[in-house]
């Protein structure tokens, strides 16, 4: 299997589009998640080069659920477009490793969580270079409270991100593709623009997953920055903003093309 | 509902026990986790408060093996057995609450990850007061990678670990059951003994959740300072040497009284 950041890297070639469509079938507005996520795909396949389908809505609705999310992942990658599974798992090594085997090759990257440490992300950076999968650790987080711990600050005067972008920088400097972008990336709140500027500094050879555009209070235009290490450097994730719109096809259009024009 | 802290005391008392048995169906040793698991309820019901169902080694089966986590946790309710889902999960808000949603009432406890700080936490909180749940935060964890994240040395001289924990005292605080424990517990390593005595301290109305007896190393009188709040105040997690063991009806009887005569 090709490296994710160099096969990440085609697609928003080919597609003009940096755009993630995040998949969240809130249990309350969607009765089935199956047909519903199976109408978004077909809507904005053309538009987005990924779908994000954030796990906690399928898991909601029990084991079919869960069989809904398998099946939309394949939908998604049958419609030409990559898969991320917005899992946010992190666990000791050998847990680590059965969470990696659940969701790749299901998916083509996933998101963890950092706090447990390097060796709780090694089994699934082990899953991008056995099988050309990519992971985004989770750094700053999109949410008001991301600052409760992410932000506190070091014996060394910076904050926690800071040294958790450290972190990732090394869990991912033997995975790095043909493009020279590794497949670890990292999850950054496109809410704290500031942020997202000296992530990018700290992290030149990781993919950005952007979320918080949208519904959350983003603009594409906070996120300018994080573009500097190419176009595909970058991934701007929204979610209801598009799949809740009137046509989200169009909203997806839209919202690929003005990311595309802010990273040329 | 009641209070799952004054749930968690009645059943200490009445068992002698503060044994949580970890349900770990290891893919490569376990064919079938439905038929396994509940060979292992039957044998310990009688000498464990709890179980403790690693979600990972139910979801790298698919949906199946979700339904079977479904399934064992209603086995073990109906055994008498408390019930922990060990998801560590956390997420923005809306997300979150989708996945207190997913494992509450399933469950009666859940573990969850602090990073991403309050607002992530908070629907967890909310399952506690609506449905008498309980949640369990990482703080410290066993793995020799936790040093990366968790020992931090904050700009107060504390690590970092010493901090979440504070906030784990403050999410808890308005969760306080009639026996003075709080909804709101904590993980921590077994493996770390200084640690664990530490975050007792900051800790004095969290249940204390100890991993890593046994295979991962640590022995119970590691942790005897862990009761220090009382007979129900820490529970003691063991898992491969328990469910792999050639009895384990016999060796979940003797974990458990040793530990119980350590927390009198």
């Amino acid at each position: 299997m090709t490296h994710f950041a160099d096969r990440l890297a085609a697609a928003v070639e080919r597609k003009h589009s940096q755009l993630v469509v995040g998949l969240d079938p809130f249990p309350d507005r969607v009765p089935d998640p199956l047909a519903f996520c199976r109408q978004i795909v077909d809507a904005v396949a053309d538009h987005a080069v990924a779908v994000k389908l954030q796990s906690a809505f399928f898991e909601v609705r029990g084991a079919d659920g869960v069989r809904a999310f398998e099946e939309v992942c394949a939908y998604a990658r049958e419609a030409g477009l990559l898969v991320i599974g917005d899992v946010k798992r992190g666990d000791i090594p050998t847990t680590a490793d059965a969470y990696a085997r659940a969701f790749i090759p299901l998916a083509d990257a996933v998101t963890v969580n950092p706090y447990m440490g390097g060796d709780s992300v090694e089994p699934f950076v082990d899953a991008c270079r056995r099988e050309g999968a990519g992971i985004f650790c989770l750094v700053k987080t999109s949410n008001r409270g991301s600052a409760d711990v992410q932000d506190l600050e070091l014996a060394d005067g910076r904050p926690l991100w800071h040294r958790v972008s450290e972190l990732v920088h090394e869990w991912g400097s033997d995975v790095i593709g043909v493009n020279g972008l590794s497949a670890v990336g990292a999850v950054v709140g496109a809410t704290y623009p500031n942020e997202v500027v000296a992530i990018r500094r700290l992290l030149p050879r990781s993919v950005l997953l952007l979320l918080g555009i949208g519904a959350q209070g983003a603009k594409p235009t906070d996120v300018a920055a994080a573009f500097g290490a190419g176009p595909a450097s970058a991934l701007v994730s929204a979610s209801r903003s598009i799949i809740f719109a009137d046509s989200p096809a169009h909203e997806a259009q839209r919202l690929a093309a003005e990311v595309w024009d802010l990273s040329q």
